[in-house]
């Protein structure tokens, strides 16, 4: 119904899917490069200003979608649209990181969680937050994370 | 590269583009539902637990992209990364909304600003947010929003 195409590649530590730290309580300080193809770069105009952004990505290397399954965090098993499992009916990522510097058409940024050379669809601003007295976090919380 | 299905659509108040409110100041409040296609309807256990939820979903009436364009929120030109145009390379939209209840595979919510009938690639739930006093906006704040 929808084809997309990568805008650009996220360079990471991270070569397997073990390695990436696990679960919302998990830090994320990893930096990372994300670099965008050269026909892409007149999109990046303007930035630098921002501290954070999202990044829209593939999970390129994830099994089959399984609508439930029992998370890395828990040891029961939830919707798949309640977790940031890579199984899903479309193999979206979704990340905010925080934006260090950019040289030309790369990105460099920390926080990454993803696999290295993972595709990238998006790249957005970060404009706002939930309040923290607002947010319920659902199994997560329960499972102590 | 990537084909990708809808998991459902959104209805919300929204016929045309113009009467959704426009820029980081502007206030979502209205409300919406998310209606999930049957076949993903196991994906939705447990959600119900969360307070806020990203919604992934596609710019389905947008125009070519643009690389570079002026925002309605300011007069000057800003590349498509650092602006939430919907003519971006690949058409994806993101969105925060306050998730109010589940009826089935119907999810009641807050925050909506798309338009009616859009498609969702993707349910996330929101799981932190950045401290406020670390969160820059480039232009947006500059602009006086």
């Amino acid at each position: 119904m929808l084809s997309l195409q990568p805008v650009g590649y996220v360079r990471t530590p991270y070569r397997a899917t073990v390695e990436v730290p696990k679960g919302p309580g998990a830090q994320h300080h990893a930096e990372g490069v994300l670099e965008v193809r050269p026909e892409f770069e007149a999109g990046l105009l303007d930035i630098e200003g921002f501290s954070h952004l999202y990044i829209v990505w593939v999970f390129d290397r994830a099994g089959a979608c399984e609508l439930v399954g029992v998370p890395p965090t828990d040891t029961r098993p939830h919707g798949v649209f309640a977790t940031r499992s890579p199984r899903r009916p479309n193999p979206i990522g979704l990340t905010v990181v925080r934006l260090l510097r950019r040289e030309g058409t790369r990105l460099h940024v920390a926080g990454v969680d993803m696999l290295d050379g993972t595709p990238v669809l998006d790249i957005k601003p970060y404009l706002s937050s939930v309040p923290a007295e607002e947010l319920r976090r659902g199994w997560m919380d329960e499972a102590g994370h």
